[in-house]
């Protein structure tokens, strides 16, 4: 078994651990009123962080880690390997619909994506990524991204960035969502990045996100010949707050080219 | 065995029927290029619409029918007992994710909704509802709807009536967009509307209709306490397309005040 095995193993042992955990703990939620629910709910994310990284600290020492909820690391740089730890990605989407939230974790060696997993709770449903290996929706291989036409595409964008936005002047992105087929819009970064890589969408366009809300994404969807960048084109930054355009190789380009480049 | 009971029996059996037709039929979807794949899809959907229409009319043939695809009647009125079908709720769910499609049908009488059902075929969900029998989701009763306050709000939303419609001026609503607490687009307007009942979403606009898209939806939204209109809060033509506002109660009516009416 050689050390990215032996990591994966691992990983995807502690992330459905991790699910039935939240999904033990969720129950009572039916019962509470709103203040207490939030309380209840900021501490399954941080119990769910906690308990992650509890098993990689005793298993892998030497590994860093990021994690949303803070009980990671100070991490400086990408140096080493990285473990970049959501424990519950889609957290209004947990709240208030009690599906549709991801566990999400990547792990990086040196800067370079090399295990990415996005796990649907409630459908137990795991998405994920070897680099060079292939990438994998249950188990069963996701195929290359084909080709395909802007007035094809479904792209994934919240209306709220057509309100206002620090980066794109939301008349670009009108002109966008004009073009296109139809858009869609789940709440959850790792579902948006997981269907972009099963081609359920063709393109997803997000102006904040944090490396834990991308850093499985990202490798799962190159694996599948995706682009993943920020609104700009340029390449994420994997321990700062990035925008985040993910799509289908040529499609991607085509975006770029005509709606998004320019303003940076 | 009374007659709602003796329909209610039978529909739950054809719907499920109609979707592991739809199951069945859909695997070689992924070996199909794109124009055959669309054709395909076309087939699928009058398939199904003719077979259900076909068991409504041998099992009740003084039943009427309004169906998507064309293939029930030239319905003028909503007299006596009148299926309203939507074989695939999600078309392009359907032929770009191959999930989040739903089979839709409402069962009224006299122009008032009695039986409402919405199936979710690949995960074989079904979202049901009788008139003052009280709405299920998989057999489990769905509790009536509570209050919401409109900064907690998660809206249902399409993008593309941002950016031009006919009905509400695209600024009202962004600022509706910046209002509330997030949006969501999913692309079935039948999820949608189940997703209210269940309480995961908490309003729901869209800016065109058909009735086969919310027969089903506005009888299991109301049968929680939910309130479906069209945008301007007026009732839906059951024959002809509308805008539709599905919302909370209380909710409904503040959004209706603040942002959406006097622009009928």
């Amino acid at each position: 078994m050689d050390r990215w095995e032996e990591i994966n193993t691992y990983a995807v042992r502690w992330i459905r651990e991790a699910g039935e955990r939240i999904l033990a703990s969720q129950k009572p939620l039916q019962i509470e009123t709103k203040s207490d629910r939030n309380d209840l709910v900021t501490n399954i994310d941080k119990e769910t962080e906690q308990f992650l990284i509890g098993k990689i600290r005793t298993t892998f020492p030497d590994h860093h880690i990021l994690g949303e909820e803070g009980f990671g690391e100070d991490i400086r740089d990408t140096e080493g390997i990285l473990w970049i730890v959501d424990p519950i990605d889609g957290t209004v989407n947990f709240v208030h619909q009690k599906v549709n939230f991801m566990i999400s974790i990547g792990v990086y060696e040196n800067g370079e994506g090399k295990l990415g997993y996005i796990y649907d709770v409630v459908r137990k449903e795991l998405y994920f990524a070897e680099k060079g290996k292939g990438a994998y929706f249950n188990g069963e291989r996701i195929p290359l991204l084909a080709q395909n036409r802007l007035e094809d595409t479904i792209l994934a964008l919240n209306p709220y960035c057509m309100v206002e936005n620090r980066g794109i002047d939301p008349a670009r992105l009108a002109a966008l969502v004009r073009d296109v087929r139809g858009t869609r819009s789940y709440g959850s970064a790792a579902l948006e990045l997981a269907y972009v890589a099963m081609g359920r969408l063709d393109a997803y366009i997000t102006m904040r996100l944090s490396p834990w809300d991308f850093a499985a994404g990202k490798v799962i969807v190159e694996e599948v010949g995706g682009v993943v960048t920020d609104v700009f084109g340029r390449p994420l930054d994997m321990l700062g707050n990035s925008s985040v355009f993910a799509g289908k190789p040529g499609l991607h380009e085509e975006i770029l080219k005509r709606y998004l480049k320019g303003q940076e």
